[in-house]
């Protein structure tokens, strides 16, 4: 693991504007090209949605409306809504990879849906762990509806999803839960890594990495291999398919601090500076922090500082962007962009140990270019 | 089910005074005499324990930790401590459910540790949810390590349950998850039934079995059927074996109902009337208030007007005492010492419905016995 943000090569994004943050993916995946992303992203969610309504509906009264208003199909009135269900990328992978076996798409729904609950799980604990009052543009459920509704639908949830898949009643399914388990597990660790950090003054590049593997890459690891796992996949496959998914988890949480910081709020719908307003010591910031160079340490002092200020919430957008003048100037933002191509170099590399149909392949490609080249 | 609380039958325990509450068992279980219910709960102490330490000590820290404070094996400052285990009936259930198979007790210790897992991801949650403060003569979790620990670490345990049984790879490790999956679902069901149930005025007697039934029942159901479901048994097997928990569980419940107002201090560990302290709507309670007598609606209206008072933390002895002789009067002491009896017979009966050597039956009978004699 590379530590030193300098590192090699030109500072390639150094003088990038906001909005044009995200590495250019090299021209490596040329199959990919004919792939239509946005139509795989649009059959995974096609296929789990209205599986995972019916799972979500199976919830006793309040928890189903409490879920519902989570996943933005009501509104906190109780009428319907046509909420923002995100990129889909997870269900994508899911349905995709049970093709893996030469298996229907259909196949990977259950997985599918089990690990949108999990991840869906971990999105209400966490908010009320973290305090955070938004998400997708909505209060979130412990603001709307109280810490112990919370608490409780994010339980059933975590339930819920162990259930779509052992009801299944078959090996495969029983192979499945076994591999969300691990995922699981390895969200709730990457939480209370995130959960302890936020208390330390410094967090080194390599526990942030470790942080983002198991919040995010864990998850994304499961859900490109949970389809072949239900269509058959022998372990090695299952194995090979989640190296390619953790590693594309760090590629996407790498672009997700990225945008974080110099995203385009246009496009992201989250606040300038998002990130740093919010003192989230990511990617970007801790790569910064270990350069050691004059703005390294110029920009130590003043998180330093800021942790410390009772004014922070007052500062101007100019006092943020002066932070972020100084993270891209220590290597942070050049650093997480190089991260960004490394893990992405890494996952497609992984599928070179899969036999899988070249279509298969070009599609897993185009989604990990996909997860890079995102602006929101 | 029964909601006449004047029911039939003669008032048997009206008369009883305090610590003398728990109903007789009736004869019917002779071959239960030979067994040793204290050697039962111990062995299945004993061999559950050191796989449930090591399942724990898995856990990334702080959560080993926290959740080590939580089993009593730690006290708040990390000493080692000798922590009160509870009556350990789950893990005396799941180990005797494994030999109705032929099998070896061991074969049932990852569905003994499973289930208690899952009944302390409950305990965690439920604690901070209802805001209690002590359990066990302890401070709870979320008052000493915080609401974060106490949800994250009641995740972990949610999690590692299903590890423990799904890492063993076999499909009746796999059915052994759906059954405890299904138990878990009911237990955040009856978490959720008793939360509405505190913001009403008025609960039924059968909304209060069935929140019970969901709370107390269900994990018992699993816990006693699931050390047969890893030693092969059939489905109709495990459902009677579930049959005789989940209403082993029931009489359980009303068992520690009673126990709750008219329980001697000195055996359960609690404050007097600790249930009346807490204005829980139990069994006595909603069996009372359903009678309808001149007692009944005296109690429905102190009790009302108790919901209002701004004194009751101020409340004396004498006055709890009133209360509790109003449920005595109205009956509710008498119906659920009765439904105790109720509930014992059906869990044995179930028993019937599956081939078992006599030895093992009568170790469930006795169990179940142990239930409803105890005064703790």
């Amino acid at each position: 693991m590379r530590t030193d943000p300098r590192g090699t090569g030109s500072r390639t994004f150094g003088t990038a504007t906001r909005g044009e943050t995200v590495p250019t993916v090299p021209p490596a995946s040329k199959a990919a090209d004919a792939v239509d992303v946005t139509a795989l992203l649009e059959r995974g969610r096609t296929l789990a949605t209205p599986v995972l309504r019916a799972a979500v509906d199976r919830l006793a009264p309040p928890m189903d409306t409490v879920a519902a208003y989570h996943f933005g199909w009501i509104d906190a009135e109780g009428n319907p809504a046509d909420g923002d269900g995100g990129k889909a990328v997870r269900p994508a992978l899911a349905v995709l990879s049970a093709e893996v076996t030469g298996a229907a798409p259909e196949t990977g729904v259950p997985g599918a849906v089990a690990v949108e609950l999990v991840h869906n799980f971990s999105l209400l604990h966490d908010d009320l762990m973290d305090g955070d009052e938004q998400r997708r543009h909505r209060d979130t459920v412990w603001k709307v509806h109280g810490p112990a509704q919370a608490i409780l639908v994010g339980d059933a949830l975590f339930a819920l999803a162990n259930e779509v898949l052992l009801e299944l009643g078959t090996v495969a399914a029983g192979r499945a839960a076994r591999r969300l388990t691990t995922a699981s597990r390895a969200l709730i660790d990457g939480q209370a890594q995130d959960i302890s950090y936020e208390h330390r003054d410094r967090v080194s590049v390599e526990e942030c990495l470790e942080m983002e593997g198991n919040k995010t890459g864990a998850l994304l690891a499961c859900a490109s291999s949970i389809g072949a796992v239900l269509g058959g996949a022998d372990e090695s496959t299952a194995d090979a398919l989640e190296k390619y998914g953790y590693h594309l988890g760090l590629a996407f949480q790498a672009v997700d601090d990225l945008l974080g910081i110099w995203g385009d709020p246009e496009a992201t719908g989250k606040q300038t500076w998002s990130d740093l307003r919010q003192r989230k010591k990511s990617l970007p910031v801790v790569a910064a922090l270990a350069e050691g160079g004059p703005a390294s340490r110029r920009l130590g002092e003043i998180l330093a500082a800021d942790a410390k200020s009772s004014d922070f919430a007052t500062f101007s957008e100019e006092e943020f962007a002066a932070r972020a003048a100084l993270i891209e100037e220590a290597g942070g933002r050049e650093w997480t962009a190089k991260e960004a191509r490394r893990q992405h170099a890494i996952a497609i590399e992984a599928l070179d140990a899969v036999d899988m149909p070249d279509r298969v392949r070009a599609r897993f490609r185009a989604l990990a270019d996909f997860v890079v080249v995102r602006k929101r």
